[in-house]
């Protein structure tokens, strides 16, 4: 409920950048509006305008000035959805339809392409050239880990640190940034801004980890898609890698993932079943949970503000999402 | 010749270019670096990047300065490549294997990204603001005009207005930005900068208008890819929309459209012929010419410094590119 608490809190300003998310792409061309709504209504925890947010609460907070991170933000995370969902040939996502299943791979491209560029013209408002050096470079980095992702497709020889590095990319270092760019925007001091920095890459990496649990362990009602879809399209995951290491399981679940390899359509059933039996799951958990206790112990030197709490409080879901 | 001049007045600076472009795109990611370096040794004429340094001329010219500009707008015009070749469905650009005939479209599309991405954390390591923001806009307008021509593909009712404010979006806007910001890095005045604005802008109009005209009347050797691509795809262009307004051509050229719109691997040698047959490829020509003689008009109040018979010399070169 802490985390209802939180969003109560936040309405009145997480409307207002809902607005502004809108506005944002909603005018123009109407197709591209058509797929970028599409996109925006599906819905989303829109954790990374909360954590801007709540790192702003820790200085100078304005609303119009951090409106042109959080916007910006969102809408970069969205555009690289909609590219992932390309890539995995995926129909839906958040139990909606994506853009690639409604319209085609090709508007889904242009749509990504469009919304990025949107993204780009509402952060060049902010006139620190700080802000924007970080951003591109985080850009950067994310399109490497989508790229590494693909490259360690079926991948069966992976190590658990390229697994770390990929995550890294792929999701934490935007949710670090989130953090870092609300408080830089805010004034804050460099100690501050860099203990939310901090807090924000290991609750990304944590929140990573336990997505990739979810996949695994999940209902098709909670994760909005069908469970075990990681694994279908070969993304092998840190569970993955730990059964792989396990020799009761090894030999059985490299011949299912060879299965669903070669196999147009083949089921992740078998597959999923294997992980479970192994520790995986287990060494998964408590790596997240280790990612949590880094994240908490980052924000010790913050002022005791409630928003401190609410970023305790967001820390343990994202530790704890169910499965 | 002149256009040799101009390239070996340049040489030096552009080879420095060069170089930062491929420093720009070769770290990092081995398979990224490959993908991207293909990509630029495969040529092209860096013509923003020529435009960026003879804007650049007319102001304080700082190479230093002015390569955070071309680098990024070349980047940028590359990474617009690589996704037209994934939309296009193209196998061959500038006779080399296109990246998602040699990798992949997923990888093609991730390389786009990349591309981007360090574009924009190059362009960063500039403070004007004004800079950034007419970049943005330029890249949403980018992504807008790319959107219209896959919703316009085989769409036989457009309008010369349509074609028109496709290729300004498309093609046009990146030219005039790209002489925009090289005399805005380099201090020039307002009306230098207007200028030099408008130069870009028409050039880039007329070099898009030839470059249609050369897909119907050029060579594979003179185009690097065969000619009649652009009907294959759809893709009406102006000579396409002239000759459909003639009722001589009209019945035929909508058959062969149509064929070729439903017939996988159909040719569109026919369809080639029955535009020829028409009046569209000289009221193209014609239209090219007139947006010559604006860009020519727009530079006559610039300073008689030798770079402006440069710029002479390139609209006069844009405007008539062989066929």
């Amino acid at each position: 409920m802490k985390l209802l608490d939180l969003y109560a809190k936040l309405k009145g300003d997480l409307n207002y950048i809902e607005q502004e998310l809108e506005k944002a792409v909603s005018v123009e061309h109407r197709l591209l509006s058509e797929t970028s709504l599409h996109l925006l209504k599906a819905g989303g925890k829109r954790l990374r305008p909360v954590m801007i947010l709540l790192a702003g609460k820790f200085g100078n907070y304005e609303l119009d000035v951090l409106k042109n991170i959080a916007v910006p933000l969102e809408l970069i995370h969205m555009a690289s959805l909609v590219h992932d969902d390309v890539i995995d040939d995926a129909m839906l996502r958040r139990g909606q339809p994506t853009v690639k299943a409604k319209w085609d791979n090709r508007i889904a491209m242009y749509t990504g392409d469009y919304i990025h560029g949107k993204a780009l013209t509402i952060a060049t408002k902010l006139e620190n050239p700080l802000i924007h050096q970080v951003l591109a470079k985080a850009i950067v980095q994310m399109c490497i880990g989508e790229m590494e992702q693909i490259r360690d497709f079926f991948n069966v020889d992976q190590t658990i640190r390229n697994y770390l590095l990929r995550i890294r990319r792929k999701t934490a270092l935007l949710i670090a940034v989130s953090c870092q760019l609300g408080a830089l925007a805010a004034d804050c001091s460099p100690r501050v801004i860099n203990a939310l920095y901090s807090y924000g890459y290991n609750v990304g990496m944590a929140f990573q980890v336990r997505d990739d649990l979810l996949d695994l362990y999940g209902t098709e009602k909670q994760i909005g898609k069908p469970p075990g879809s990681d694994l279908r399209q070969g993304n092998i995951t840190l569970p993955v890698i730990i059964a792989l290491q396990d020799p009761q399981v090894r030999t059985n679940l490299l011949s299912e993932l060879a299965h669903i390899r070669t196999q147009k359509d083949a089921d992740s059933k078998q597959a999923v079943a294997l992980v479970k039996a192994s520790n995986g799951g287990k060494f998964a958990e408590q790596l997240a949970d280790r990612y949590i206790a880094k994240a908490l112990h980052a924000i010790t030197v913050l002022p005791n503000i409630s928003e401190k709490k609410n970023l305790i409080d967001i820390a343990h879901f994202a530790g704890k999402r169910s499965f």
